[in-house]
């Protein structure tokens, strides 16, 4: 077993002279096994190994009995032990986190806690190819891509190792049973024990049963596989992504030269991805949907400007995509109403929400065929069919517009969610209402009801410009 | 159901203005199905459609009942129709082909038939999002990588599209339902029935009802990623294969260039792989095995060989790796025995087999430390060891050898065994005896025997050389 696991070491080039590596040692069967080997494998490898304990305070006399077992074995192998109690279920209240996350965040936090003290520079952890391929299963019905389907990392960033990841457990329990060692059995962990047991217990005999019995070690191989594939395409996108995505000083605004959509789709992707999540800050997990926006917005005309989450805003600029915030320091919500005279239409700019817009009149006496630039932020409207006043207004509840082209009215709510507006940016959008109907909604759609036609005499241009 | 596949088939491109393309038409609900949507979008896509059916007489009256079928519902929609009748039991057992296969061989030959004699461009196949699942289901659990889990392909070389990808079986029989269309029922077809049937009567719905009811629109989406994840690798590896591989005029000797082994290994392998298949012409599959022996060989010494199946010989020239053939023609089958002479040696080149030896001795009475570079294929020995011969021969049942470290004996068929030499490989490999001893398995193995030591006078050296 100790052969197996320093080939798997070499292969994957996961130890080297001179680490000092932290076990995180549960007192379970696996991470059991685990220091014992790298205990075994102590001088050939020329390493130092400690261990790790987390108490979560969860399963009551339980824990502390975990506890004492790993300080005892610790002690009897001469291995430096560092354990920390933390009550995880109050920690996951106060963060509003499931213990799931909470227990790996604070084990995680503990650990790097020990590693920057105590000089290691590796943390090793005990998964197994059971867990591997029960990892990939869950993840592939849950729904995945590459990253997902490459599993659990052989290693990660040079610093977390998992070396036993080549052993399946029955192999770890016939090593704990060959050593005579006592493990403690863990009653819960941290994963979802349901659905891992129904993949254990149901679905694996069932595909050893009928398909496949070396199931287990078929998806370690694929999985290795994949792993490469994926870091191959990861280190890829971050190459396109240095060269194609510029960020002003302070990293208010990126932008995403238009050389880039010449490249793969599943480049392409990644980099929106990765560009989204370093403006962000945040892990927030940007859907498929959000990045094909924005692919489709690449192709789209200058100025058109897309909303997503995290208050994120994107613009088209002559093909390049410009990502910038519409954090609420720079963000106008506007509760005014202006109304402008019929009269008065041309004297003034006007700013509402966060544009400027600016009115003129056309003439078309001569019924010559009409040739209207229009755009996004560009519309033409039949002045003759405004009785009074334009009005600047926000939407109200009951808003309803003939959208051009159709003859029914409908609701403003309806058209909000078709168009996948997000609701933070629905007060922001202005309304133009001449009289008491609604003429436009600013960058989505205009009413029939005062479309040009070829016998309009009079039209009315708005161009709408967004501020900085 | 005619909306969705409409903007299926712009969404992934499948079909341009003009196209002539012809159904695989089996008279199946499916192909039915396809037939159908494309004869009622054919105006709007400005296409042009032909039937083509495959009787294979494999299901009696069923399979000229289905014959009839096709020949009916075509002219009832004035579609030209191709009909063709093959024996493929007798095919499949002619070409030593399982069934399954030879039905696709024929079926793919018969449509390429048409496509040339009348003028079409495209095959439409009658997969639905079901058949997709069910694959990568089944890819998974016999083994697989990027390729495997990309699924059915949605389109292959502009040639063969997949139009209804994106329906459910669900949905492919509420649109027969609702259409009033009454397809065949295939009672058999060429895929393993039995497995499939397992993925599809229990897998899929135990993971619908226990984790995600979705499962297979979920991974009809994971394959849509991965799809466009491995098209942009194999890419990626086309250029990187004609950046680094070349070959001579007439391809019967293909280099690898050594910088090709810096880029990333996923890219690497599949270079490779390339290189082989294109090597022997032959689609022959040639396990990643081969592959990673082929990587280590580019790390090893210049002159190293390894023997590959399909008669590949692989040779590592200075850290490029040269692919060739052994090839019958050139290779010779040494039956004779040479003996030299103790008191010969040195006079003569020896010509065995494949090889040229040198030998030649060197004196280290001064008991100097030795520096002698070895190589694979550069090997040093003890003279005064051997009594009165130097024997070239090859394997003889039985033989061992004492190899190089080890006390007891080993036989050669295990070393081969154990080194993976092919079979059809060990009896090309020169046997060196001195006396009636087996010293060295050329580029394999010395023996303990007759090994330098300090205490050494009289040292033979013996330098092979690999003839082209």
């Amino acid at each position: 077993m100790n052969k197996k696991v320093l080939s798997y070491i070499i292969d994957n080039n996961l130890i080297k002279s001179g680490d000092k590596i932290l076990v995180a040692f549960s007192g379970g069967p696996d991470s059991l096994c685990l220091l014992n080997i790298l205990q075994e494998l102590k001088n050939e490898l020329n390493i130092e190994i400690g261990a790790a304990h987390l108490n979560h305070l969860l399963r009551g006399e339980d824990a502390f009995k975990d506890e004492e077992f790993v300080i005892n074995i610790c002690k009897e192998k001469n291995i430096p032990c560092y354990v920390k109690r933390v009550d995880i279920n109050k920690y996951s209240k106060e963060n509003k986190l499931s213990s799931e996350l909470a227990g790996r965040n604070v084990r995680y936090d503990f650990f790097d806690e020990i590693l920057k003290k105590e000089g290691f520079n590796k943390i090793a952890t005990a998964h197994n190819a059971n867990d591997q391929a029960e990892t990939i299963i869950f993840r592939l019905m849950r729904g995945t891509g590459l990253e997902g389907l490459s599993g659990i990392k052989v290693s990660r960033d040079n610093k977390i190792i998992r070396p036993i990841l080549c052993l399946s457990r029955r192999e770890v329990e016939k090593y704990i049973e060959e050593k005579d060692l006592n493990p403690r059995i863990d009653k819960t962990n941290f994963e979802k024990i349901y659905n891992r047991n129904k993949i254990r217990l149901d679905i694996i005999p069932y595909i050893q049963d009928n398909f496949n019995k070396d199931i287990v070690k078929t998806l370690n191989r694929m999985s290795l596989l994949i792993q490469k594939d994926n870091a191959f395409i990861e280190r890829f996108s971050i190459k396109v992504y240095n060269e194609y995505c510029k960020k002003d000083n302070d990293s208010k605004i990126f932008i995403l030269d238009k050389k880039l959509f010449k490249e793969d789709e599943a480049i392409v992707t990644r980099v929106i991805r990765n560009a989204l999540t370093d403006y962000s800050q945040s892990h927030y997990d940007f859907e498929m949907k959000h990045i094909y926006d924005i692919l489709e917005l690449s192709k789209k005309e200058t100025g058109k400007i897309i909303d997503l989450p995290k208050n994120i805003s994107v613009e088209n600029i002559y093909g390049d995509i410009k990502i910038s915030s519409r954090s609420k320091e720079n963000i106008i919500y506007d509760k005014r109403e202006i109304a402008i005279n019929k009269k008065e239409i041309g004297k003034e700019k006007i700013n509402f929400s966060n544009y400027e817009f600016i009115m003129s009149i056309l003439n078309n006496q001569s019924n010559k065929s009409l040739n209207l630039k229009e755009s996004n932020l560009v519309k033409y409207f039949d002045l003759d069919k405004i009785r009074e006043n334009v009005l600047f207004r926000t939407r109200k509840n009951g808003d309803k517009i003939i959208p051009l082209g159709m003859r029914g009215q409908k609701k403003l709510k309806d058209i909000f969610i078709n168009m996948k507006i997000p609701k933070e940016s629905r007060d922001l959008i202005p309304l133009i209402c001449f009289d008491d109907e609604i003429a436009w909604i600013v960058g989505l759609k205009i009413s029939d009801s005062f479309k040009v036609t070829n016998n309009s005499k009079n039209i009315l241009k708005i161009v709408a410009k967004r501020k900085e």
